[in-house]
């Protein structure tokens, strides 16, 4: 079944202790597209300016990925991130950052989008993501990313977001700041209070906690010696996450189960290269290799 | 089978952001052995003050600790740590530390602990754990643990000793601290390099990760909305994990394994209460009824 997702499309500069990459292919929608594209085709929406490289889309293409609904802004520039890892590959510096057209981006959904039943909306201000939603009203399943600088400045938007997804997707530092709780077993269950069914929080290389109606449970990442680069992982997991639920056509408790497993695991493929670089060298077989591995060590 | 424990006894203070406890029952080797004491016999080794509660070791002798081996130097005083918990309750700052008779303990085992297959060195100088296995040769597995302060300067105790233990448990800084590697899958396979056959790194509230000759896992922690005071998790852990080990008389992969989860469900009571409180106040069935819940939410 096909999935939607409206979110930031980005042209990436990152300096970690011992390499950098300039303008790479970049954004929440692009990882979160190319990790879904392994399980389900993706119609993904967002803007550039005429900056953006054609071979980009072209990529995206070729993986099944639907760009009609990707805006061109003649004249506009494409958003652009700088940021630099301090050697620990967990926090990271923000040193340039250019909305450029991403600030005045209103989506405009085609027709084939405004049918999806799976909606994600990744990272972006509340107001173009409830304007998504408003275009979607055959979603069973919306589930929304935030970020804290929607947190700090755009609270009451986000308010009334949180009262229109099903679930929510977010960092374990967005949690704290979201309900002011430090612990997180208390700071997911505060957020599914405000609306969402289900709630997803992200602790990079520790993993995942999802909180449910009559559900709590972890799972940690998995253990990678090579991380390289940890741009994009948090979206490439939100996308193997929804990838599979669209795949399955359903978000039953078992389907989602195993929804955050495949997150898992596109994020700890996404690491361990810059921008899609990893993502771009395996297959469905290499992912269920690693499924064996990831389950096998969880059992006892 | 019974199990050894040398490490510290002490008498601590606790303040966490909303209550605080003075002069409670605490130390490596305390933790260590109430939690192993679910499973199997434990002998204690240690030192302590003549301002030691009777009522203390009284209340270990009735949980078939055996105190032997825990030596009373009149006119000394006993180990004292006063901490303090910032509000997210995984950090901490050591207001005071007073060595007092821990200073210049010198473990001298009685005969019953020499004849131990089991034997757990808790935190402590790498100059006394080492004394405590020359006295130990019937010892088929002999785990330490260690932390910052003895990787910073004892090295060279600690380097040898490193080459005379089966096992090491350790936290996550410590691991990165005694490497220089701040990937803690490399982390743990270098801690291995130093001599250990296993490698255990702690990382609180995110769980264990477990290095083997041919296996590396991770295991989240149990997650808890009652987070009251983490003093003696990770002694806790150790001991959960020793006990179930010496309870089956193996150390076999499969057992192995199985000890983490009984470690991490050990440290996941501890933190709910302040001291032993908690581990008091459950018996092996309530234990057994997280370990399905623990076991459940890991399989998808």
């Amino acid at each position: 079944m096909p999935l939607c997702v409206v979110g930031s499309v980005a042209l990436d500069s990152v300096e970690t202790p011992t390499q950098q990459r300039d303008n790479v292919l970049g954004g929440s929608a692009v990882y979160f597209s190319y990790a879904a594209s392994f399980f389900t085709t993706v119609r993904l929406a967002g803007v550039v300016g005429d900056d953006w490289p054609a071979d980009n889309t072209a990529m995206l293409q070729a993986r099944s990925i639907d760009t009609d609904g990707l805006q061109v802004v003649q004249g506009g520039k494409t958003f652009r991130w700088r940021g630099k890892y301090l050697p620990n590959m967990n926090d990271r510096e923000t040193l340039e950052l250019h909305l450029n057209v991403l600030a005045t981006f209103d989506p405009v959904l085609p027709e084939a989008y405004r049918q999806c039943k799976f909606l994600f909306l990744a990272n972006g201000s509340p107001t173009y993501q409830m304007k998504a939603i408003d275009q979607c009203p055959a979603a069973s399943l919306i589930v929304a990313d935030t970020m804290d600088h929607y947190i700090r400045n755009e609270r009451e938007g986000l308010d009334k977001l949180l009262r229109r997804v099903h679930g929510l997707v977010l960092n374990d530092s967005e949690a704290k700041l979201l309900t002011g709780d430090d612990n997180l077993v208390r700071a997911g269950e505060a957020v599914r209070r405000m609306g969402p069914r289900f709630v997803v929080i992200k602790k990079g290389e520790h993993g995942a906690m999802f909180f449910g109606e009559d559900e709590l449970y972890v799972m940690p990442a998995y253990p990678t010696a090579r991380v390289v680069d940890p741009t994009g992982a948090g979206d490439s997991f939100a996308g193997g996450m929804m990838g599979y639920l669209a795949e399955q056509g359903n978000f039953e408790p078992k389907t989602l189960k195993r929804s955050l497993a495949y997150g898992t695991l596109m994020a700890s493929f996404t690491v361990e290269d810059f921008s899609l670089d990893r993502l771009r060298t395996i297959n469905r077989a290499d992912l269920e290799k690693r499924m064996e591995e990831y389950k096998s060590m969880l059992s006892f």
